[in-house]
């Protein structure tokens, strides 16, 4: 039997290229190795958006709209939504006993992303316990193989440390230990040459993007700030139409020309964009087209099937662990 | 209407004339004016117990033959545990994104629980969000009156400002503020004169103590080192005789007679001893037969019962909150 893989996103804006070369194309090939059940988790999005909560329902629809649109097939995947399953929740509140106070405020991701946000000082409670709601979230379905950055270790790390402690105090063998699949770092930078693309930088390229704005996008991209002059020599390194070029076009061996001209000189930033965009609308022209087919209702119908088969499995698991706990009076 | 009362305890063992003192024998005389919810946090007790399942589960049983036994009706008050309401977990987590981790840590019911328990080191993030689980617990059955000691009126504000903050966020009305009713502290001291009553210190009378035990409990007693000689003059304050004959005898004129003749010298140990006796059997006598006529089927009835009733009124807060928050995809 298939190992069951789980994966999700959390709900806040519309995926974009970075989304697709750092988890969606893997997710897609992986769906024939793997029971794969994939979740877009709303009730984790609301850690740090709870103050906007129509920006996270509208990117329920939009994210599974996006996970369609790359061939996740529903058919073969499970595509479900998080806060469709209430166990979860109940599943957290008992992992919160095992987890001390100390060992979560040093978990290395959540240190790393309040310092991103910005909210060093005034993170919800909810935003520091996200790693024991993943725990929730994998134990619920019995997942076994989770593809993740590097980053994301220390959550897989935390999620078997709950298991372990739980399986010591209440009953061996009753959760399973998961495994970390960590994939090739597919980072992508922002089109600004600054950071990273990410949604709230406004500098990535999204699937849903119409045919212009994609071009417009490459055509502001970032080169190099001293090749003025089509003669002029320019810089690779840095150069963030060479690095989506490394990722998207197809032909290496016409990228390492490309990259040797434009170092000696005589290959304008026009050019090497207009060769980008065509790339990318390689892959992104039919991303747009099956988007385009797809209804809401055919979205949401799949989100809520999903759902309630991820619901079976979570049921099961929470009668198992209230039952460990002995918390059954019925 | 009569308003909602909504009261609790967490089953850690059996309740004792500390509890019937401090909150018990109210809560007798107050469900025929509130329609009353009294619940059994099973969910809470785990928090600090979370290695003891057994006594949990154990004492759930207890608490509620303890509630029948002492008067509490369940024709007219509604009893409940905690753990058959799961809207009550999922409702916790929500309102963790609505308070600051830095807010939770400065909780100062947490803070000297925490100490109490020798937990300041290595306590587990459920014990450090249990306020905020209290909130679920009373904003779930709307609960509008909370008995509370005035050690725990900070949890009453939380409650409320995590109503405050939700009806802010996501719409006016949607859930409503609570108020303490603070009762005079009946604080009782224990038998051995260290600190208050309480099961772990093991310095407590229990409501379901047979005869012979509260007998050995009176005659143990701490009451004046120095009073050797029954014509010593004795000392009344610091004397835990005294201090229970001051909250359980009723001839309060009787009782500063005996104080004078016992600072005099001539009154001896056993003689008030005996007097106390007699006066707490008066008490715990019909609450120890009501007791044996109560079994264990009709306890677990009126709980699954009353968790129903209780869970019915969770799920209406539940929709609301859900509704206001925007999840909701059917």
């Amino acid at each position: 039997m298939a190992k069951i893989l789980l994966t999700g996103d959390r709900p806040s804006g519309k995926l974009h290229l970075g989304h697709y070369v750092g988890s969606l194309q893997n997710r897609v090939a992986l769906q024939h190795q793997y029971e794969s059940y994939i979740f877009v988790a709303d009730v984790q999005a609301l850690t740090d958006n709870f103050e906007n909560p129509n920006l996270v329902k509208e990117s329920v629809y939009e994210v599974i709209l996006d996970y369609l649109s790359v061939g996740i097939d529903p058919n073969i995947a499970t595509i479900y939504i998080q806060s469709q399953i209430p166990e979860i929740s109940e599943l957290t509140i008992y992992y919160m006993n095992l987890v001390t106070h100390s060992r979560l405020e040093r978990n290395p991701t959540v240190k790393t992303e309040l310092i991103q946000k910005g909210l060093e000082e005034s993170f919800s409670v909810g935003f520091l316990c996200y790693p024991i709601n993943q725990a929730a979230d994998i134990t619920a379905v019995e997942g076994e193989i989770i593809p993740v950055g590097e980053d994301q270790q220390p959550m897989i790390e935390q999620t078997n440390e709950i298991v372990r402690r739980f399986n010591r105090i209440y009953g061996e063998g009753i959760l399973k230990e998961c495994e970390a699949l960590i994939g090739k770092v597919g980072r992508l930078p922002g089109i600004d040459g600054r950071g990273k693309a990410s949604k709230s930088l406004k500098n990535a390229i999204f699937l849903s993007d119409e045919r212009d704005i994609i071009k417009d996008k490459v055509f502001a991209m970032y080169t190099d700030p001293n090749h003025i002059k089509v003669s002029d020599p320019g810089k690779v390194e840095g150069n963030i139409v060479f690095a989506y070029l490394d990722v998207f076009h197809e032909d290496k061996e016409e990228i390492d020309s490309l990259k040797k001209s434009y170092q000696k000189g005589g290959l304008g930033d026009v050019q090497i964009k207009s060769i980008l965009f065509s790339s990318l609308e390689k892959i992104l022209f039919p991303i747009r087209e099956k988007r385009k087919t797809i209804s809401k209702d055919f979205v949401m119908d799949i989100a809520l099937n999903g759902s309630k088969k991820a619901r079976k499995k979570a049921m099961v698991t929470l009668e198992k662990v209230r039952a460990a706990i002995g918390i059954k009076y019925a």
